[in-house]
Parts: structure tokens; C-alpha cells; sequence
């Protein structure tokens, strides 16, 4: 069976192994083949023959499923498989999946990570405490820019699915108030710190705005 | 009623008022007597017929307490009131107080704070993308530093008091199991991602240790 990987990279730049997939059958990885839809012609020529096409960013159109007679799985190695053409596939009987749940903690700790930046400073701080400015301060006590306390302030989130829900999480044991916006309520995750708003409430009420969905 | 505040400058550098203490009385700020012990004669010249004393981190002897006759009341503004002989002030009837609570959130939020700087390094991220970096990554995805995700990792907290508490929220919040060790062990607190463990066994299993102690 051939199995072809059409854009490895993201995913493994080299500290991760492919070997789980060599076992079911003949490997080809390719770096990177095409991210803009282009090249659909090295897409093809890339993946002729191959019943197994995994793609991270690789846009997989119609015409390029048409063009795989072998093929009977695409797995996309990411969380949006918008690059897959599901109406294509679905009507070829490809099975596609995708990997819904790698990355929910990592985001939303990196959309707290990124606010937090905002508040401390930590960086430009622990560069001036290594330049000697907390030694040498009177009062053992300074800041370079004013340190913005969240407790008590209300963070905004709009698309309050898996990840909007973990960075919710988090906002609210650093004692914030959440206001989410979502097609989809589920009243069940409601409570003193969380409720469901209209968008314009949101936006009116919110310290603090997140943003867990398509832009 | 003559009201002396030793040293104002690191809870007022400015951007706050004193006129609620004005209204009490004949209000003297000096932004900052001695931190050191070293001037207790200038600290008693200071604070000589004070019925009040506002301190922050002047050290209030034994020596300093028994040369005020007219101190009725001690006020720390801060929450360690370490730098007060309370004996001393017991032994006059002076009242003392401190601000147990003012720090709690603040504490715990820059705590998390730098944990995420070491995670993300956000500073050095967002340089590189002002540099154009990401703009001419070939894969709009890179790290100039690894990237570490804390869910599933364990915090040992040292100190489980109000602030080690409120850390420990966060910390599982972002998915993390917490290992507290104190002196003061509250079952309740206990539960599927938080226990009390001995100080041997902390340092043992914690992938991060927060120390919200005396050191």
C-alpha cells in the first residue's frame, strides 16, 4: 500500500518519527508540495498511486480527488479540513478525518499566555532586572509598565467550543468573568462566573475579547 | 491627631490619593525613612507624637514602639507584618493591622505569568514576528523556542496558603495536576487533581514548583 505524506514539515520538522505509518506500508514524505492551490499538477503526480494521503495545509480540490483512482483515505493532520474537498471525497467514498482535539489545551494556554504578556511585561522586566535596575532600586519595588490585575475583569470569547471553553476555564480561575458568543448554547456550562451573550453585549461588556473561531 | 506615614512611595508612587487618611487627621507622608533598622533614631524624630503610624517596610522596634508614648495604632500596608515587634506593641495595647488579601489574585496571576513566560516566550515571539519572520515563513508556523504545554504536567505548590491556593486554581485550570505541601493540611481542598503530599515526594514528581512561602 502507498502512502504518501504531502507536507510533513509542520508537523514533524524533524523531532518526531513517521515509523507508526511505515509499518502499514510504503512511505513517501514530502516537506511541502504545494500550500496555495497552484500547483494542483504536483499534488497529483505527488499522490498518484497512493491509497493513503495524509496533508496538514496541502489543498486537496476536487479535481485532485478525481485524479486518485487508488485512493481511500485522507488524513488530515491538523484540526480544520477545510483544505479537503468533502463533497468530493464523500461522493468517491473516501474516508477523511482530521484530529480534532491535538491542540485544545495548547491554544487556549497560549491565548493566556499572550494576555498575560500583556499585563506583566515579563520579558521587558526580567531584561531590566538583568540589567541591575531591581538591585539597585530603593524600594525593592518597581514596574516598568502598569501591571493590569484580571480578577474581577470580564473576558469576552467568541466561539465557545472545546478551546474557547479550556481558555474559559482558565480565565475564571484567574478570577474573571466570562461572557461567551456561540451559535450553539449549552446552557449546562453556565454558572456565576460564565453565561451565554448576545455578540453586541459582549463587545460592550467585555475587558478583554477572545477570539476561538473562523476569522 | 497627628497621622505619619514612614515610607508611602512603593504603595503610592503617585498614582493614588492619601485624602482618605487626611479626613483622620494631620496627615505627614515621607516616601521613604529607613528599610533597614539602621535609623531608628530618625524613624522615632519621624513618627514623635503620632497617635498613628502607617508602615510599609520601616522596621518598628521594640526600641521604636516604647519611644512613641502617644502610638495607639500601628497600620502595615502590606500583608507581612514581620517588620513590627508585635510583643512590644501587645504589650502597650497598640493595635496593628495588616492587608492580608490586597495581593491574593496579583500574586497568583504573575506567578502563572512568568510559568508561561518560560512555556511560550512571548516577548522573543512577538520580536520575531515585528522582524517579519513569520510573514516570510514558508509554513506560517515555527518556534524560535520550543513550546511547552502544561496540561498533564504536575505543580508542586510550597506554601498552600490563600496565594498558593489561588495558584493552584490556575495551574489546573490549564490542566495541570497540583501537589501541595504546608504545615496546615486542609482535606477539603483535595481531589482528583489536587492532594496533600510530603515536601520529599513533591520535589520528586513536580514538573514545576511554585514556592508561595517565606523563604
Amino acid at each position: 500500500m502507498k502512502i504518501v505524506v504531502l507536507d510533513g514539515y509542520t508537523l514533524n520538522p524533524g523531532d518526531l518519527s513517521w515509523e507508526g505509518f511505515e509499518r502499514f506500508g510504503d512511505l513517501t514524505v514530502y516537506d511541502r508540495t504545494c500550500y496555495d492551490g497552484s500547483r494542483e499538477d504536483l499534488v497529483i503526480e505527488r499522490a498518484r498511486e497512493a491509497e493513503v494521503v495524509l496533508t496538514n495545509k496541502t489543498i486537496l480540490s476536487r479535481k485532485v480527488i478525481e485524479s486518485l483512482p487508488q485512493l481511500k483515505y485522507i488524513g488530515v493532520l491538523a484540526t480544520g479540513y477545510n483544505v479537503v474537498d468533502i463533497e468530493a471525497a464523500r461522493e468517491r467514498g473516501i474516508v477523511v478525518t482530521n484530529v480534532p482535539t491535538y491542540g485544545t489545551e495548547a491554544v487556549a494556554q497560549m491565548a493566556i499566555a499572550l494576555l498575560l504578556e500583556m499585563c506583566h511585561h515579563v520579558g521587558a522586566h526580567s531584561e531590566s532586572v538583568k540589567k541591575g535596575e531591581w538591585a539597585s532600586n530603593p524600594d525593592w519595588c518597581y514596574w516598568k509598565y502598569p501591571l493590569i490585575e484580571l480578577a474581577g475583569k470580564t473576558m469576552g470569547i467568541i466561539g465557545y467550543g472545546r478551546i474557547g471553553q479550556a481558555t474559559g476555564r482558565i480565565a475564571q480561575a484567574l478570577g474573571m468573568k466570562v461572557l461567551a458568543y456561540d451559535k450553539y448554547v449549552n446552557k449546562d456550562l453556565e454558572s456565576d462566573t460564565m453565561r451565554y451573550v448576545e455578540l453586541d453585549e459582549l463587545l460592550a461588556q467585555a475587558d478583554v475579547i477572545a477570539l476561538h473561531c473562523l476569522l
